[in-house]
C-alpha cells in the first residue's frame, strides 16, 4: 500500500493533519502510523531515526550548542463515529483532529523539511499517551533509552489554542477514612456512624483555601476535592466505614513529598492512605531556547493546570512547555475539529523561531 | 412418613422446641413444617383450621366476649452450620431455636392442649417472616383472609428473652441529593462539588437531636442515620452528585406521614425522596387482655425499638406486643439457642393468662 504521508502532504501541515488523522492510531494500535512515519524519517538524510516499539526518535546532529525536543503522541481516544476527517470550510473534524494530530503534523512537517535548524532537535513520535502510563512511549523510552531524551528545552505540541502553557501542576490522590462501630439501626446509640464522622473531612474541603501561585508569570491554581465518596453496610445498619478520595492538584513550588505533608496536614486526626501522585513541572521558562521560543509566540504564556508529558522532562532536568493549535476543550469529543488557520499559525511561529 | 409431632411432644414445650428446630424451614422451603402442623391441628376438635399457601390460621369458636391472637412465624434464616438441633445441659442449639421456633412451640402447645381458654384465640403459623415482607404470611393473610385477623389483643412469640416488648417504632429510609456541576479536576474553580456539598447533610444527621419518648410506661429512644452515602464520577472530574441515604427510627407517636414531614424539615433545602417506610405501632397495654397479660407476666414492659410484625395487627387497630422464651440478640447467629427454662418459664405465664 502506497505510504499516505506523501511529499505533498509532509510540505503542508494543513493536508499533513488530514493524512495522520485519516490513519486510525486509537491507543495500542499505533503501529500502521509509526511504519508510515518512520518510512519517511528514514528518507531525510539530516535525521538519524530510532525506534522503540511504536515510538519514533528522529534527530539532527549539526553540532549546535543546544539542543531542543519537538515531541507529539500519536495515538487518540477511542472513534467516536468522528473517522475519517471530514473538512467544513476552514475545520477539519475528526478524531485526533485537535489532540494531538495537528501537533504532530507541525513536529512532522519540520523534521522533513527543516535540514538546518538553528537548534540541533530532537523529534519524537510516541506512543499511547492517552492510557495508562505505564504503555506511554515517551515513559518507556526515559526506562529503556534516556539518553535519547537529552536536550535543553522541550515543546510537547498539545493543545493549547496557540498559547505557551507552561510547566504542569502536580497531582495526588489520596484515601481518607473514618471509622466507626456497627450496630443495628434500630439502636444506633449503640453504634458510631462513620458517615456522620466524614462530614468533618467534607467540612475541611468545603472551607480548604486553595492557592494561588505565580512563578514565571505563570499563575497555577490549586484546587483539593473530593472526587469519590463511599459508605455504607446495610440498610439498617450504623455503618462502621466511609471513604473519601481527594484530588490535589498542586502548583510546581512544591514537590510530592511536600504535597503529601500538606494533604496529612489538612486531615489530621484521619487514617490518610496516598494512592497516586505525579510531580509538577516549573515553567521553566529562563532558558535560552525557551525564552527565545516565547518571543517568536509574541505573548504571554499560561500555567499549564492539567498533567502532561510536560512533567516527564522536567523530571529530567528539561524545562518544558506545551504549544499547539487544538483547543484543548475539544480534546476527547465527538465534535473535536481543529481550526486550518491554527495550524499554519502555529508552523509559523515554529519557523519563526527554529528557522531563523 | 410418620409425623414428628407426636402427642408426647405436643405435650411438652421443650420437647416440641426441638421436633420444630428438626424440620428445616428456612424462608420459601415452609411445606413440610406447615403439613405437620396442619394434621395435629386438625386432630383438635376445638379447632376450625383454615390454610393459606403456607400459613395456617386456627381458632376456637367458645363464643368468650374477647378474642386474642397468639402468632408465631415457621420460616428461619438459612442454615448456618447449626442444623439440627442439639442439647447441651439445659441449652437447645440450632437454627431457629430463639428466633423463634421455641416461641411458635409455645403457641402450638396451648391450641393443641388447651381447649377451653378464658378468651377465644386465633392462632397463627405462618411463613416468610425472614424475607421481603410480599412473601410474608401474615401479610398475604390481611390481603386476602383479613376477617381470620380480627382480635382484640395480639402476642407475636417473637423472642424478648421473656420481657413483654410493647408496640415498635416505624422505620423510614430516604435518599437526599445533592446536585454540583461537573468539570475537570484540574480546575476545580469552573465547577461546583456536589460531595462537598452533602458535608452539610452530615452535619445536620450528626447534630440531630434524636428524641425519646415515653408512651404506655414504654419508652422509644428515635435515630436518624446515615446507612449509605455514595458520589463521584472519575478520579479527575469534580462530581456533580452525591447521595446520602438516611433511616429515621421514629417513636409511635409519629405517622409515616408525620415522619416524612419531620425527614423534610430536617433536610430543608435539599431533594428529598421517600424510598421506603413502615408504620409505628403504639404499645396498646390499656385493653383488657394486654392489662392481664401484663399481670401474668409480672414485669415492666419494654419498648420494642425494631420493627416487627406487631405493627401490622396495629394497622387494623388491634394492639399487639411481642413476648418470647428467645434471646433476640442471639437471633440469626450461627451460635443461636435457647435456654429450657425460659421455655417452661413462657409456658407457664401463658398457661396461667390464658386458663384461669
Amino acid at each position: 500500500m502506497a505510504n499516505p504521508l506523501t511529499p505533498d502532504a509532509l510540505a503542508d501541515p494543513v493536508a499533513l493533519t488530514r493524512a495522520l488523522v485519516d490513519i486510525e492510531s486509537v491507543s495500542r494500535n499505533e503501529k500502521e502510523i509509526a511504519d508510515c512515519i518512520e518510512l519517511v524519517l528514514a528518507d531525510a538524510p539530516h535525521l538519524t531515526v530510532q525506534r522503540h516499539q511504536n515510538t519514533l526518535m528522529a534527530r539532527t546532529d549539526l553540532g549546535r550548542e543546544q539542543r531542543v525536543v519537538l515531541a507529539g503522541h500519536l495515538d487518540t481516544v477511542p472513534l467516536n463515529d468522528n473517522f475519517p476527517s471530514r473538512m467544513v470550510d476552514d475545520l477539519i473534524y475528526g478524531c485526533g483532529t485537535a489532540d494531538m494530530k495537528s501537533g504532530t503534523a507541525l513536529a512532522l512537517h519540520l523534521a522533513v523539511t527543516l535540514p538546518d535548524p538553528r537548534y540541533d532537535v530532537t523529534y519524537f513520535f510516541y506512543e499511547a499517551e492517552e492510557i495508562d502510563s505505564a504503555y506511554n512511549g515517551l515513559n518507556l523510552v526515559a526506562q529503556t533509552h534516556p539518553e535519547w531524551l537529552a536536550a535543553d528545552f522541550a515543546i510537547l505540541l498539545e493543545p493549547t489554542y496557540g498559547v505557551v502553557e507552561a510547566g504542569c501542576q502536580g497531582t495526588m490522590r489520596a484515601v481518607v477514612r473514618t471509622t466507626g462501630r456497627r450496630a443495628h439501626s434500630a439502636r444506633s446509640w449503640r453504634g458510631v456512624n462513620a458517615i456522620h464522622a466524614a462530614g468533618e473531612v467534607l467540612r475541611r474541603l468545603q472551607e480548604y483555601p486553595a492557592r494561588s501561585v505565580t512563578i514565571d508569570d505563570c499563575t497555577y491554581r490549586e484546587g483539593l476535592n473530593a472526587v469519590r465518596i463511599l459508605g455504607g453496610v446495610a440498610g439498617n445498619v450504623i455503618p462502621d466505614r466511609c471513604e473519601v478520595e481527594v484530588n490535589y492538584r498542586f502548583a510546581p513550588d512544591r514537590s510530592i513529598e511536600q504535597a503529601e505533608a500538606h494533604l496529612r496536614e489538612v486531615f489530621t486526626g484521619y487514617d490518610v492512605e496516598i494512592t497516586d501522585a505525579a510531580p509538577a513541572a516549573l515553567p521553566g521558562l529562563t532558558a535560552a531556547p525557551a525564552r527565545e521560543f516565547l518571543a517568536a509566540v509574541g505573548e504571554r504564556p499560561a500555567a499549564k493546570l492539567g498533567w502532561t508529558d510536560v512533567a516527564r522532562f522536567a523530571a529530567l532536568g528539561i524545562p518544558a512547555l506545551n504549544f499547539g493549535p487544538g483547543d484543548p476543550n475539544l480534546a476527547h469529543t465527538q465534535d473535536e475539529h481543529v481550526e486550518i488557520g491554527r495550524i499554519r499559525d502555529g508552523a509559523a511561529t515554529l519557523h519563526r523561531w527554529l528557522a531563523s
